[in-house]
């Protein structure tokens, strides 16, 4: 188009459709540079769009190499193990990471408009939610413009229809137990993490099930809550040792913070890790290797998440849920019953 | 242009610069949307292109909303405080983040040729180096590409042109063996960090300006080396024991995880702190107010650095080196001598 030419109003999208012998809505994908319209309807389409002189800039490019990765916070380590295998696979795939921590500056589920301006704007090739999934509005957001999302290691249960990718941490917890179990334990207690969060959840029926599975008993009052907090669980165990019959000789900790808030609680009692009773953690981060003593604990895989989630998110057709085996690491917080 | 118009040859960059009165460098800057092209230019350049023909297309928007941060390695808790700072000002600058650990995968100083690529497909306002100089070849080429680079917290001398925001390692040294003087110690050791590490230099530069300024003695007896790390002082200030003909009454580490090894070193002497011996750190990381004793220590501003990088490199003219202060933390390993 030189500058002489006299603007022309454009065609209406439904003369394209009709012409092209596509919906309306594969009309609007192509103009958006959607990614859900394959190579062959995008020329096609384009080819109408051009011939009916609309201009080649208003054909947004297919979706780009930019993918966006929303942490809730960076300062959580866990959110930064996941954050290094996402960077380290999105190397291995060509793309680039926009980061930001926009869920903090989110008033009341409603994403900041300049934001979502930005990230319509650049293409983003899709959302990669780490820990923290969309809220409503987000999430029809994102619907509506076609960007795909992903969200991995949810702290809250996350919506029907956005593809989850987690640890195991359901099996991750059986083996804990198992490992006790296997050590000759049969009062093993656990400590649990916050109501409500996915994973605490998980890991609660993981050590069920594994105690159901051996013929143990199933108690609620060995159950305690330590909201994935050390403090937390020091209170707890203090609770369950004032209120069990017999002490237990193992408790499981559903996070590393939290088992160093066991063994606290358990010298004030004067009872001894491992030689009096075995505690397990579960994380596998920093405190595990450095406590005293070292603390027998779950891996989690935190950048093989990273990069699971963003092979699903670009894969066009994630599964609606894929979960990563978890590893028992064997340090010196366990011994025979 | 619609689909009957015939391709027509563009005119040579030298006959729109004639046009416009400009210079064929300006012609191609504005071509290529470099920031360093006034508004004006650019109207008055884009003017002669659009009546020369040039389809609007080709010519790039000024750059964008996108910033590149480059990092070492995303698992320095150091690196990630600074990027909890840039991406806060981001926020409020409105540009967005593209997060790298591009540093770890270049090869003979030689940038991956596919990054350079997409950097410069997404007309990136600037590249921000988190604690890593650009290589010769990497400045060359974001010199030739007009992108503005600047250097926060360079752990090598960084190169000359390139604008550095540290924080003020020399005085924040000075104050820390001010604090140590002023509790009446005169015989205060220093174990230092890498030789070459800029602010190893500094910390070390700081140290004898306080000592000298009191009128006490330097002597490179009293200055061990660390490298850094917990290992390295734990080494050096046995050594530092063995050889002086009395014990310090006051040791600077120039850093919080060698205050750790100092710390371990003395009470292998016998020597407790700070009863016997003051331990000053430097950082005010994780370690130094979970220490036993929690450690008296010079806080870095990390956040407050990534925030000023940012500022410096989208001012459009930074400054050749902005230092930003330092704080002493009192906790409990001074004690007077």
């Amino acid at each position: 188009m030189t500058a002489e030419d006299p603007p022309q109003p454009l065609p209406k999208l439904a003369v394209i459709a009709r012409e092209a012998g596509v919906s309306v809505a594969t009309v609007s994908k192509t103009l958006n540079g959607r990614s859900d319209v394959s190579a062959h309807t995008r020329r096609l389409v384009g080819e109408v769009l051009e011939r009916r002189g609309y201009p080649r800039q208003r054909i947004k490019p297919a979706r780009g190499s930019l993918v966006d990765v929303m942490l809730q916070r960076l300062d959580s380590v866990y959110a930064l193990a996941i954050l290094g295998g996402v960077e380290e696979a999105a190397w291995r795939m060509g793309v680039d990471l926009v980061v930001s921590a926009v869920v903090a500056r989110t008033k009341n589920g409603q994403p900041p408009p300049a934001w979502l301006d930005r990230l319509s704007a650049r293409d983003s090739a899709g959302v990669l939610l780490v820990r923290t999934p969309p809220t409503a509005t987000q999430r029809a957001w994102l619907a509506d413009h076609g960007i795909p999302a992903v969200i991995v290691d949810p702290r809250r249960k996350p919506p029907r229809g956005v593809p989850v990718v987690v640890s195991a941490n359901r099996a991750g917890a059986r083996t804990a137990i198992e490992h006790l179990i296997g050590l000759g334990h049969e009062r093993v207690a656990i400590v649990t993490g916050r109501p409500g969060v996915p994973c605490a959840a998980e890991r609660l029926a993981g050590y069920r099930d594994a105690m159901a599975a051996a013929g143990l008993r199933i108690d609620p009052r060995w159950e305690g809550c330590g909201y994935f907090q050390s403090e937390g669980a020091l209170r707890a165990t203090r609770e369950l040792l004032a209120a069990l019959p017999e002490p237990p000789t193992a408790v499981f900790a559903c996070s590393d913070p939290m088992a160093v808030g066991v063994c606290q609680a358990l010298g004030e009692r004067g009872l001894r890790v491992p030689d009096d009773v075995s505690v397990v953690g579960y994380d596998d981060s920093w405190a595990a290797a450095n406590a005293t003593p070292a603390l027998t604990t779950v891996r989690q895989p935190w950048p093989e998440l990273g990069a699971a989630a963003l092979s699903a998110l670009l894969s066009g057709d994630p599964p609606a849920r894929t979960e990563l085996a978890t590893t028992l690491v064997v340090r010196s917080s366990t011994a025979p019953a």
